[in-house]
């Protein structure tokens, strides 16, 4: 399949890379034609790996993954061009944090959420929130924590929601997926941010999620 | 021990009862000299179940729960009284929720939380935040569910901390407690009620609670 991955950062790069690896061509995409991260990143993975604009990247790919830095994910999505997103699923793991501040602040929620932002930018794009409450290592790896764990996913689309399930499930490895709603959902995820930063700072591992237990 | 407990809703009629059980003398304060509610809950309870108004309870306990709903808590302990929490460890259950908005909001969040107010409010009591992010059953019977899951302390006051921890794992049974730091990470435990919020929805069982996993 044909990927779009906006957003060079560690994120971008980890989620990109697993990409190629299970086989797909992947264009990175930023805000410059030629990158200096985006050119290594794809000189390091071979010729399924390509580079581009945010714009490229977006017309590209079949599915595109928003991996750019919260507080940028709205001007990036901006330059990706809606008529580029339109139709297309759109897999949101960006949280709008302000790392300036400590703690942690974000740039947007309670009454709102990036997510949502978002989805009412670009209406004609099926956006699905998700991956963003856990580190990156973790978001393609899943099976490297000792116990099965949640990921959730937030979207308006029923079946842009199942596609993103089976993205999770069979290339990621993620065995336990909530669906937790619509898109306003996307606050819980985004909000649950200040206390993985507590949680980072109390746990000596770097890996870590959250498990969900009943009764 | 003689233990203050304001607010008469479910969290403070359950976290009331156990401390009776466990053999402690109880106050349940409220707004009203006698609170219908308190005086079912004292007249059920027994002998060592008492009540009276927010003051009553604050200057009868050695340690104070604020069981009241988090947007009423400022106004409910400025009537206990600054000079009647003066010294104790309060104990602050409460998430300044309005459930009036579908999904919940927060009445202050991100840049300020509820603990730090009422700590601020109060700069000479003890306040550690704690059981918020658990349903009210699981507060005093964390080990109805399956695995052991975390609680977390939020407070400035290292031996208030301590105490408070006894409390969770002696009297209440938690054995995964989590010190996340100083009073500000209460913004991340009051934040992950939208969350929480989601997942009750999604979750079948009433009771759950998060457990950390990691690598």
């Amino acid at each position: 399949m044909k990927i779009g991955v906006l957003g060079t950062g560690v994120t971008g790069q980890t989620i990109a890379s697993k990409l190629v690896q299970l086989g797909h061509d992947v264009m990175m995409g930023s805000r410059d034609e030629a990158n200096p991260k985006a050119v290594a990143w794809a000189k390091e993975e071979g010729h399924n790996a390509l580079y581009g604009t945010f714009m490229n990247a977006a017309s590209f790919g079949e599915i595109i993954f928003n991996c750019t830095l919260g507080p940028a994910s709205l001007d990036a999505l901006r330059m990706a061009g809606a008529e580029n997103l339109k139709g297309k699923i759109l897999i949101d793991t960006s949280n709008p944090l302000n790392k300036a501040t400590d703690p942690w602040t974000l740039t947007v929620c309670n009454t709102d959420s990036l997510g949502e932002q978002i989805q009412r930018m670009f209406p004609d794009t099926k956006v699905v929130k998700t991956l963003n409450t856990v580190n990156t290592n973790v978001m393609v790896e899943p099976t490297k924590l000792i116990e099965r764990t949640q990921v959730f996913v937030s979207g308006n689309d029923i079946e842009a929601k199942a596609t993103v399930v089976m993205i999770l499930r069979d290339w990621f490895g993620w065995r336990e997926i909530l669906d937790l709603g619509d898109i306003t959902t996307s606050r819980g995820v985004e909000m649950f941010l200040p206390l993985w930063q507590s949680l980072r700072k109390a746990i000596p591992e770097q890996r870590f999620n959250i498990k969900i237990v009943s009764s």
